[in-house]
């Protein structure tokens, strides 16, 4: 039997090159050798959009839409709503009992996120209670493997402690989920801060040749390069980034045409600009299919829904004896 | 339309007088006014007694028949457990979206039961949580009225914040509940302490006249009259209690014998002991009868499930539609 393999992803509407580097490509990638599960965090969208949520469910739409046409294969793959999955939020009250809260409070991204996000009122009991919830969503399938960045380890090891705690009170029942960390490889956004939708800084899978050609050209190069002729500086050029992304053979040739400036930004810009614009043409096309028929991401969906409740239905059920109301 | 009337009630297996005069009579008495919803609350239990809840289920049964017994009457009533109402769980989450963590810190009976039940482990998440269960408790049925002790107020105080706040951000939706102060009459135990299960010192509703009358035997009535002709006092006399308790009329007899010095301590214990025993009669005889078909007390149940649940489903599917995830 496959190991089961768990990623929760913020529904944030359409997605970007940010995200696909990010970890879609990895999960993508590695579809074939796990049974995956891969849910759109809506519950957890919630915890911080909850004074404006409207945009939530379109935004779940759209993303669905486009892991879709990424190649997000429902015959590996359960592709769910969290909110489709209500025993999840029972799961998160049976935890919520035996966690100590001092478990919560010392999680370095709480106070941190409090601090950052100073516009939203974050003091809230569901803001406190994101890593019972995440433990819920993990062990509502008993996952084995979930692929995290470095920040959220701690999320995890709380999991992991919730998972030990209910062993050693009602007897052994949880896997402890072991991390994969992936490397995520790190996309910059037009203005050279990390890509993301919230800075307005980024490239969408769904652009046309136009407008990834325009967004690139409005990037800060090499500040101290002047004329055409002087010697360009690869190591701090936003694009160059984007080179080593995508070009992963014959990078030295644009390096050192830069270097030796024999080539000017704008046409690097404009050679890298139809490089992406080229990788994303199949999925564009994809994309334009499931656009007139979006019964075919709500099917996937409803698939995905029946499966995982099923999954969940069992895990619940033996919690409950375990706890003793059944 | 008849006002909706809630009232929780704790498992703690077989009841006694203590249950009984406390509020239960009061509930019975008013059962035909109101719809009601009278459900045991085992998630509750468990957010106090999750290191060892294993005699959750047996006492919620006794408990239910028991007031059965008593005349809880499906008719004006639905009798359910609040786990069969998963339903209660995922608002749960949504409120606790809502609420900021010092409403529940500020409030009386955290701190206070916190440093009296220190031999438990209470600093959990469930415990701090506790007042956001009781609020989906009550709002997943939108009730109008919730009978309380005192005590409750703040409880109830945070129900209807949650409420208001709700409201406020996704539009008039919930009613705020009104409390519904009941007198309940404290009941002494047998060591003249509040009668409870866990002091050892409750008169039960399932006792025979001999077990009565040895318990009321051993109470303490005045530590000023050695002799059987010294003058009694009974406003420092527990089984004086009792009288006041089972006999509005007819009480200042019993007063002047005692200050007389015309009635020994154990006639007068004997005689409380017979009237408390034929005020139990027909409640035991019924409660004889339901102990052989068990099966009655889970009809009731599964029927008060079915109709709650009902009631709850409508009220998510609002509650997401308001929230904008569904």
């Amino acid at each position: 039997m496959k190991e089961k393999m768990l990623t929760g992803f913020r529904p944030t509407g359409k997605l970007h090159l940010g995200h696909l580097h990010g970890n879609i490509n990895n999960m993508i990638k590695n579809q074939k050798n796990y049974e995956n599960f891969f849910f759109l965090v809506d519950w957890h969208a919630l915890s911080t959009e909850y004074q404006n949520p409207k945009n939530i469910k379109t935004d779940l739409m759209e993303c669905v839409a486009d892991l879709v046409a990424l190649g997000i294969d429902p015959e590996f793959t359960h592709l769910y709503r969290q909110s489709d999955i209500p025993q999840i939020s029972e799961l998160t009250l049976y935890f919520s009992m035996i966690t100590p809260i001092p478990w919560l409070e010392r999680c370095p991204t709480y106070k941190e996120q409090i601090s950052e996000l100073k516009s939203k009122d974050l003091s809230t009991l569901g803001f406190l209670s994101y890593p019972v919830l995440m433990a819920a969503d993990i062990l509502i399938v008993n996952s084995d493997i979930i692929p995290v960045g470095e920040d959220q380890l701690p999320h995890l090891e709380i999991t992991r402690e919730i998972a030990r705690r209910f062993n050693y009170l009602y007897g052994k029942y949880f896997t402890e989920p072991k991390e994969m960390l992936s490397k995520a490889t790190r996309v910059p956004g037009i203005d050279g801060r990390k890509m993301s939708k919230s800075y307005n800084n980024a490239i969408f899978l769904a652009d046309d040749f136009e407008t990834i050609r325009r967004k690139v050209r409005m990037m800060i190069t090499d500040p101290g390069r002047v004329y055409l002729k002087d010697p360009g500086h690869p190591e701090v050029c936003n694009v160059f980034d984007f080179y080593k992304i995508y070009k992963e053979e014959g990078i030295e040739e644009i390096e050192n045409r830069c270097k030796q400036g024999k080539i000017g930004c704008t046409e690097c810009k404009d050679e890298i600009s139809a490089i992406i614009y080229k990788s994303l043409e199949k999925f564009q096309e994809k994309r334009n299919e499931i656009k007139k028929d979006l019964n075919y991401v709500y099917d996937i969906l409803e698939e995905g829904k029946i499966k995982v409740r099923k999954i969940a239905d069992r895990i619940i059920s033996d919690v409950r004896k375990k706890m003793g109301i059944d």
